[in-house]
């Protein structure tokens, strides 16, 4: 039997108990043993709950226990987890986590200290929710050199735009009803604004390259200024609109940014809707794939957390992920990328032809009184240059 | 430095070598060590490319190699590669295989001596080509209960059903186009059949539920019989026809079938076009998931042999897979699964009233002279008595 501890008892961390509950005799089998929660850190009391009675306020509890030995971290955040996670590390103690910002800051730095000490630190969970990812990329796309990954990694965001889409209301409007649905939060700048998908690029870009990301260098826009205009736009060019979550290899280094994009009927990522997650990623021998699937909600989350959870037991005295280290990888300038530029400016069709050649000019009834267009394929720096010679550009989003 | 050889110089060796040359380098690192093809065991003799210094015609010369600590087999069919195969695993050498036939016939037999041998025995590639479906399986879906997995399995018959439904031509005409494009064999009879997508989900069935699924006993039916009239009542009906391998457990074991099937745009199988793959897993769980990607072809396949010999690199003194035993999981009977049915008759609306309660009628222009209808949902074994009472029924399609 294994004794683990779960800090934090909010959405994920009763998830994971669930999980272990719920598939105890399965869990048990392809473990190897049973999995068996002592602790469960949380501020807050919950009378009446079974789990009351495992219930610690103090993390010392847990980090002074040696017959602890997998802890769950599920609170979020970067501190106090930073300083738990660490000291369970440092005490020899495995450690599974669903919480990306502390990955995306302080990743290299723990995967280093487990490393170290034979144990492990794993964080499925922390990108695409109960997407089978970060194990795939470190273990089987092995012998392929990444080209591209890119994902639709934000749940609220994608539920806000697929809902836009279906039914042409405004992003206020979206923006409460996911609020009212509990896709959103209250404060909901690190999904609309692409924090949170950048945090998640982050990682896999670390994952991908072998050494450290910084998330803060990586060109971050949101949705907040998609309006129902644009998504009509890009109805009538058969396309959709979706926040990407990007990084992009020439051979010396990675392009990354999070930002709205339109794609065609043919891209894999266009048919990803509602809360749905899909990370796509292009091998220089594979080439296509893309894996999908619910991407936030407590318990596919949780799954990915117990999964961890089970790939530990296997390995309680060896460490298992080869990742990243803590050098840092320098990314290129977004602005030498390539991308098609999909363009609205209040400009004439003349203003706009002297200056990009041969604009692709859409039209539709739905909006008049402006100039719609897209541009062909360019570096971001020129077209950053030309868009300068025309005064009235109210939107711009990157084709692929 | 891992002295490796490859069984087979065709289309997959071929490739395998290539994408071990291509990114030596990054595979170098990967893996840990460089690894080299010593030989590569072929008939024929390849003068002027530069395998040919490495080509040997008979197999005991690697067999009794000690220096050879990993076997490629990508040979196909289950004899010889069975004898090979089983023999390197009894000298204590490791075996990556793209091979289904030998997999789904021996699978549990050949991973019982690799792992009372502390070796492996890998087979990625032989299901879904490049896609990584068995090592996700096998290590990161293991908190969950997989109740369904359903792929579109075989490249073959989904170029030709994407190409029937893009362009109305029939069969025939797809078949001679397949066959042009050397996306179909000239006997297509093990693709358009069912007979290879059958040996694949056997695999996949195998691994979710941990014992020897026999192929032979999977109800199996290929789309030779899908004519233009089929796919013009699907499009009517906003479905797309597609031949999909699935298993479904419901808790007291797994109904496992491969059949055509009419699925609507939510199906995340429903967008999966030409010659790619993909698989469908729900886990009790995680919920919905997929896997997408190059099902086959010369180099995603061989990326995934590729990945296998790089996890056989870092786990030289260790079995990896847990997997299935060779115990036989006796399968549910499929007429007792529950779908619902299209069905194309000469029989009369009012015959096909008299017999199905409240049928959905499907009446498309280009169609005249029958009556066309979709059942509610009910077990096959109903349905076939249902429709017994009917005499003119010329089509029945599952409906997902």
């Amino acid at each position: 039997m294994i004794k683990i501890a779960v800090l934090g008892y909010g959405t994920i961390g009763s998830g994971v108990v669930e999980v272990l509950e719920t598939n105890r005799e399965h869990i048990t089998q392809t473990a190897g043993q049973e999995i068996e929660v002592k602790y469960v850190l949380d501020l807050r009391d919950f009378p009446g709950d079974p789990i009351q009675e495992k219930i610690v306020h103090d993390y010392e509890i847990i980090k002074n226990d040696p017959e602890i030995q997998i802890v769950v971290e599920a609170m979020g955040g970067v501190e106090p987890a930073y300083t738990f996670v660490k000291g369970a590390l440092l005490e020899g103690k495995h450690v599974a986590t669903s919480n990306k910002a502390l990955v995306a800051k302080h990743g290299a730095e723990l995967l280093e200290i487990a490393k170290e000490r034979e144990i492990n630190f794993l964080f499925e969970a922390s990108v695409g929710g109960g997407i089978p990812i970060i194990r795939p990329l470190v273990t089987s796309l092995t012998a392929d050199i990444v080209e591209e990954i890119t994902g639709i990694l934000n749940g609220t965001t994608n539920y806000m735009l697929t809902k836009m889409s279906t039914e042409g209301s405004d992003y206020n409007e979206v923006l409460k009803d996911a609020q009212a649905k509990g896709y959103a939060e209250a404060d909901p700048t690190a999904d609309v604004e692409g924090y949170d998908a950048c945090r998640k690029i982050a990682i896999l870009t670390s994952l991908v390259c072998g050494k450290t990301v910084d998330f803060e260098e990586i060109h971050t826009e949101g949705i907040s200024k998609i309006t129902p205009e644009d998504i009509a736009y890009a109805k009538a060019m058969g396309r959709s609109i979706k926040l990407l979550a990007t990084s992009r290899g020439d051979g010396n280094g990675y392009y990354a940014m999070v930002a709205p994009f339109m794609l065609g009927e043919d891209h894999p990522l266009n048919n990803v809707n509602g809360v749905f997650n899909a990370i796509f990623v292009h091998g220089n021998m594979l080439g296509d794939a893309m894996f999908y699937g619910s991407g936030a909600g407590k318990l596919p989350t949780a799954s990915a957390v117990a999964a961890d959870i089970v790939d530990i037991a296997k390995h309680l005295k060896r460490n298992i992920m080869i990742t990243y280290s803590a050098e840092k990888m320098n990314l290129l300038d977004y602005k030498q990328a390539e991308y098609a530029y999909f363009v609205r400016t209040t400009d004439s069709e003349e203003q706009v032809k002297a200056v990009f050649d041969n604009p692709a000019l859409i039209k539709i009834k739905e909006v008049t009184g402006e100039t719609a267009f897209v541009t062909a394929k360019m570096k971001e720096e020129t077209y950053l240059e030309k868009a300068k010679q025309l005064s009235g550009i109210k939107q711009m989003i990157r084709v692929d």
